[in-house]
């Protein structure tokens, strides 16, 4: 599965697995402004677009009690990204960085995580605050986020 | 694969869907002083535990500039745990609670998100400080910590 085509000069590119380890449901569908990566804000930070979690009403009941939170996390899988990658060159660089020190799509497992501001359930769609993936992404999770273990201000970044 | 068997007063289970949507790798395992889900912290914010990150080497190109960050995203798969229950009684509540209010390992998809302190990067594997999961659970994902997008330490929770 690699793919020694379509590499920038300083990628990298490794053979994947023949199998996979585990499997995942997609639980929903991410509704956002933004039709192509190219519509994409480049961070959740960049981006106050309000969009709507569209949970596949089986799960309707595992949202009680969600609305007490200010914040939550969603996972969702990046199904357009390639998974072979080990470095890469960002579009707003210049030089390889190591996949897994960006939060880049492409990556062996393409699970993204945002924090986004709830601002309603009702029945089984979620409206959210700061999202900033494409428009029908396939959700995996849904998470309450904790400050007590999710938030580290200081934390250090180059 | 509805386990109405097992289950506590409240609690809700459903029928999971036949197939899987994408499939994960795991890329590693997390060696920590915990050998069972009894020894286990009840969070990272109650443990100061130091773990081992062992990646498996092939992925090992994907660390480049990781050190430059204080705190890191750990993905895991907590492959011991149910996913049917759509409602729960956590150990230490009394009654049933939504699961995706909670970060109880019993959801669709299993995955554990934690911020660790890193400590050190050596070749494939990493130290990190604040582990709480079983010693060798599955890891599916690294990603660096940016606090501009990650830390809401005014979230509120009940």
């Amino acid at each position: 599965m690699s793919q020694a085509r379509d590499l920038r000069p300083g990628e990298i590119a490794l053979e994947l697995p023949a199998s996979y380890d585990a499997g995942v449901y997609f639980i929903g569908r991410i509704r956002t402004p933004f039709k192509s990566r190219g519509e994409c804000p480049k961070s959740p930070a960049q981006s106050d677009a309000i969009g709507r979690v569209e949970l596949d009403p089986r799960y309707a009941a595992g949202l009680a009690d969600l609305a007490l939170y200010s914040h939550i996390w969603l996972l969702y899988w990046m199904d357009q990204a390639r998974r072979d990658l080990m470095q890469q060159v960002p579009a707003h660089l210049d030089h390889p960085r190591g996949t897994f020190s960006l939060r880049s799509p492409v990556r062996p497992n393409p699970i993204a995580l945002a924090a986004v501001e709830l601002i309603g359930v009702e029945e089984s769609t979620l409206s959210v605050r700061k999202v900033d993936c494409i428009d029908g992404t396939p959700l995996i999770d849904i998470k309450p986020y904790f400050p007590s273990i999710d938030s580290f201000p200081h934390a250090r970044r180059p």
